[in-house]
């Protein structure tokens, strides 16, 4: 087996460099199968590449990201450019035979992302999309909770996502808020889709939807102080029935004044309850009713060294937890994944189900009215 | 003008008593236009209703409803009886001239709601629905704030309402889980009206609903042993659309393990936000984006004397405030809405909008579609 | 057996108020042995008195205090008055026969507690000093935990008793500033003196102090608007070892920014822990080492009736807790103390102890050494 | 200017693996004067050392430290050895003319830390003990908060630091609990030093102390399951006045159930006041007495861009905020110390003041009286 795993990554910004970071310090943190090497950096120009190669300590770098792909050192391809790049690049990586970790949202489209799903098993490489806050040993906890019946048979889930970072009417246009570039899909397709992706993590997939998406703030500044149309929404609520039966709403905005990583569930078990706000990550609250009567009451679980993953980072329980170590779980996922020990998840495949979802969600608002959505494999 | 004001209470369960409470109490905790006095109780026997009159400290009491509220001396009646009760009770008593205050919900239709509120109109008489949560100072702040546009103009509404009274599913049947006695409107009637008509108060009337209720453990056993029907919704969940044009959503639920008294609501507006969870019922917090950008941040307001109603209670900020006191609220609201010097809201004419929205909510789930909501007026 | 208590209540501000408010409500709130009269009010001066009698709802009023206390039909007295006055009061009311709730702190000095104590008991009439904060259902709960060896031995006991209402410098001179009026305790025996008998309720009488206090705004202007001289402690900290050996720390100010009802305790014991804070006095936080180790967190238990008391107030959990509800309970320990079922808590004899550790911590300031405090019994 | 540093790190347990960490990632987070390197690993055997530095990305490995301190290409030694082997280490380091950051606490006396001072500062090398919890962006931002005069004039700290990992008497004696290699200052030297370092640092040096500290299990079970004396304390607590004259009190804790991570601090100002609880380590409390009245509350500030430091780590405020991030500043510190651009805060220099606090509390436990410190310098 080989004992390096050369990393490619296209897009050194937010993400590019927290894959980066990731990457570094992994070795140190995790026993892993195969080491990571940040081999190559792709951005949209040549000496800019040269140069956040040099800050994030990339061997080489390129402006050309076909370069990149089809380079033949490079083992795996991340994805950190913006999201309607994302299928062109992701089918040229696989075409290459590069093992592929992308960038949520997958593509502009559910269509897109079966394509990119369907290229990729047909390659046979392994695949992970982005969704890094499943990564977070607070919702592992949760997951194993779930699954040891700790709160009995789920019946309701409650999810949210909310951020504030284009509640100022007056900032810029960007590539964010056309449709072009990242769909009519806004705050619908750049956000929910985490929770999307958590409620198919710990609920299993989704079977019907029905919504509301708005535009809160309909034009805003271009480059040139002109007032550009904003092409999706900007804010979400919608209501799902899961494939179980279990009934459940989600909600997201980015421009929800005050949360800041309003990321949460709430998830509602005949025994128990679990709740979790991304805000406060290293906390998990858990209710129980196997409490005497008297005693019961949600308890803040501060994630330690007893659950997973956690240990690697630090061994003192309530210690935090930042945003670059759920990457690296992330990272070594993809690293065991690949190497054969662990399962990936989501996958390019697993990871279809999500668009569809937001999909679904834009046509019920159309037709006024719920929509199925196709069915979907739970989460392993 | 009176000085006195007698009350006649029928019911001395759960309210009945909270309303005797809050009546010997109030004139020393507010001054007062009229003196309430606690003058005749009437529950289902006899024999009973003397105990709790005595118990309660009311001066008469009687097995017949229908003596209190023909009674000449009785000036308002206040209806604490099982929801079945409510509409031929108020009827009889707005025929005998009297003010009444009626417990939530005040019907088990929203034909029978305005028909008990077109009687009120039309004999002249005060009513107050018993819509108490809103009674509270944390509330009147948020009103408040959003009048004096501290959080510029809304843009969403979260509300939730989650209890977990009845999430043992061996707890045995009763009249509330009856279609005859409490509607097909479970948790949807009984509860969430609470929200919905918070919502109503703080962000106007809703013009439109898409929802979905479940019956979680549709058996109890009755006082036989033997397992009934439960007839009507344990949990609920529905997008809604404000005549103002605003979204948002609403759930609620009596069977949501850990949530006592979960009535939350979350209300964002393009300036700031407020967010109020009843079981830490004394404080508000709120979200200003006008706060410098490094010191932004939610802030605990604990309710005190500088907010409304709270320094006749306590003059010490953080002192606590408890379920009678609302109550409290809620009689010195009634007394000077009769006195003529407060607005009485939600009248009966104002609750029948929250009866609708129950309705629509059942129509969508039928239709799997959005149903529009009769326009109403909002709140003063 | 008497079925009335007539009460004569001394002083009409913030706690003649609310003992008002208490003893109107208290029979339809709790079953009582004897239902409590408002019978007699005195104030400074005869014409307030009447008008604060019949706002508050006594029969009859006096601008003279000695003839209220020497009235026949008086049975218990409420001693509401600035605290200078207590013990002349006091020893008034006893030397008629009187029962006798005084609020704290008792008096001016340990050893005319001491005094009013010895009077008491040789008179054999009931006392109680208004420690309200300990009658909260959270409180009852952390003491029945403690009992029953839930949290194992107590090894820590951190108390804080922090407000800000004298934090604006501005703010006029008072009598509480003043040693005539209030002792040379300020923050001391005003405020530290709540959470010091808490402290001997839960963990037993103090044995050992050191301690520092000090004045942070020295001056503050009077009716005049000249500046005059503050006379006891703003804030104060002190280390206590309990008779048990088990080492605490106290901590209180009148000036502490944000704190307005600060009243907190955490109790650590060798399998759990306890924290309860008095802004959301309606919740007891409980740590159980006996929990799995992966589920080990604080949890939040809301009271509800489960718990001591809380039922007589609302049966449904976690719907809140005020102010006037603790004086509630207190009151009803009073009359049900009278009526000889309940153990009073504490008397005048038990809170000797609170004002002797007041005053070792201040000899502990001059000494600039540990003061031992006399022998005390625990709290039953 | 050299643009490498190559770190010799001594020991590769909980923080020698936390030092490696950081040192990997650092580059790819923060732009650096310098590059540091992961030259040489030494632990106590040179087995144990290569395998770790496989694991931990060394690229040399030694099982004599002296050889690591003396080896020419080293220009960083990290001390990360049980605590009685810091002062021969770094005096041998300094010796070599090396930079050093050894952890906390420096030594296991005052004078020996004196000692190490001055070895150092005749050397002229740089300094740094790794009193980690104060690289927080959070405490940065209190600093920022008071220094700018936000909360007024400081008038009280409280400071805590409480952990439970030994709570249960069970667990196995340890070099921590021995008087020859951790002093005997338990919680106190081991804990406590991290609150004390941060009062220093936010609040100013510490003139005067009075304490006492507690061993609560005495005895535990030594390898071959004897009962062994523990020989330093498991909790302590005292009252401090800083050399401002305000006054202040800190506990700490090694046995304290529930607490895992209790760091916690609140400062109190004339105008506004702090909370942190490094449980929740990405949020700063903060109460202004500015805010109008009725709006006026602790708001919650999560930390983000526009705070120290953390911009680095994400662009997104509240995205969380890990152990190992706090020693990526702390090396940051280090390298642009050593690289000029910062003042190194607390050298061993600065550091000798918490070790003569530790003593000072040891001292006036035996004496039973306050104890006075050695003026020491207010952190820049
Ligand atoms: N998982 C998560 O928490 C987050 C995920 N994202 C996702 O990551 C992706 C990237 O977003 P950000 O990092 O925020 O974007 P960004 O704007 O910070 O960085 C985009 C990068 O892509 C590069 N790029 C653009 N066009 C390119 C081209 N033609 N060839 C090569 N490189 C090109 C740019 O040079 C830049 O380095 C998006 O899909 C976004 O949705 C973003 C933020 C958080
Ligand atoms: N606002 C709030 O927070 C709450 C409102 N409620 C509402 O209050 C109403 C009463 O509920 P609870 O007090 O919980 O019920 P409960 O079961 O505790 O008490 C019902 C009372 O009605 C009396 N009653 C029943 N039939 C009667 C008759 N034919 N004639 C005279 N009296 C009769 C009973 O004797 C009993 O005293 C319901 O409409 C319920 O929805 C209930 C609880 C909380
Ligand atoms: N337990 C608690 O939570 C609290 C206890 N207290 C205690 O209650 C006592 C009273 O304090 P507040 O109610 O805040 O005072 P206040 O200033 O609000 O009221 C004092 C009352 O005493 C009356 N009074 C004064 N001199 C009198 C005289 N010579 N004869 C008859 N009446 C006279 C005044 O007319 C006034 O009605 C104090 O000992 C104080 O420490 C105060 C507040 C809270
Ligand atoms: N800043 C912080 O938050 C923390 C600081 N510390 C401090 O860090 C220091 C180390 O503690 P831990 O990492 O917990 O200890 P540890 O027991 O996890 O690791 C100690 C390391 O020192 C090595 N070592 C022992 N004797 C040696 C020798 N003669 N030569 C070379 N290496 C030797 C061991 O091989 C081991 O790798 C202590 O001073 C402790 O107080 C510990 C934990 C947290």
């Amino acid at each position: 087996m080989k004992t390096q795993l050369n990393f490619g990554i296209i897009g050194s910004g937010y993400m590019g460099k927290a894959y980066a970071v990731a990457l570094k310090a992994l070795p140190a943190v995790f026993p892993l199968s195969a080491e990571p090497v940040c081999d190559m950096l792709a951005t949209s120009d040549a000496q800019g590449a040269a140069q956040s190669a040099r800050a994030l300590g990339f061997r080489r770098s390129t402006g050309d990201w076909r370069e990149l792909v089809t380079d033949p050192a490079i083992d795996v391809v991340g994805i950190c450019s913006p999201t309607y790049l994302h299928k062109e690049m992701a089918l040229a990586a696989i075409a290459a035979g590069k093992h592929v970790i992308c960038e949520k949202p997958l593509s502009l489209s559910a269509s897109d992302a079966q394509e990119m799903a369907d290229a990729a098993t047909q390659a046979g490489v392994c695949t992970l999309v982005g969704f890094n806050y499943m990564k977070n040993p607070a919702t592992a906890l949760a997951k194993q909770l779930i699954e040891s019946g700790e709160i009995g048979d789920i019946i309701h889930f409650r999810g949210t996502h909310n951020e504030d970072f284009l509640m100022d009417p007056t900032l810029p246009m960007s590539w964010r808020l056309k449709r072009e570039f990242a769909s009519s899909a806004g705050a619908l397709g750049d956000i929910a889709s985490h929770i999307i992706n958590m409620a198919h993590y710990l609920c299993g997939p989704v079977a019907e939807v029905v919504g509301d998406s708005q535009i809160i703030h309909p034009k805003r500044p271009n480059a040139n102080g002109e007032l550009e149309a904003v092409e999706n929404d900007d804010q979400t609520s919608f209501l799902l029935t899961f494939a179980s039966g279990v009934q459940g709403s989600i909600e997201a905005s980015r421009v929800a004044a005050g949360r800041k990583m309003g990321l949460t569930y709430e998830i509602i078990g005949t025994q128990g309850s679990l709740y979790f706000d991304q805000e406060r990550l290293a906390e998990l609250q858990y209710f129980s009713a196997r409490d005497p009567a008297h005693l019961q009451g949600f308890r803040t679980i501060l994630i330690g060294p007893e659950h997973p993953d956690y240990r690697h980072f630090c061994i003192g329980t309530g210690h935090g937890f930042g945003f670059n170590d759920m990457i690296m779980v992330e990272m070594r996922d993809l690293i065991e994944g690949i190497g054969g020990t662990r399962t990936l998840w989501p996958s390019f495949t697993d990871a279809v189900h999500s668009a569809q979802v937001v999909e679904a969600v834009m046509r019920s608002q159309q037709d006024r009215t719920w929509v199925a959505v196709s069915p979907a494999a739970p989460a392993p």
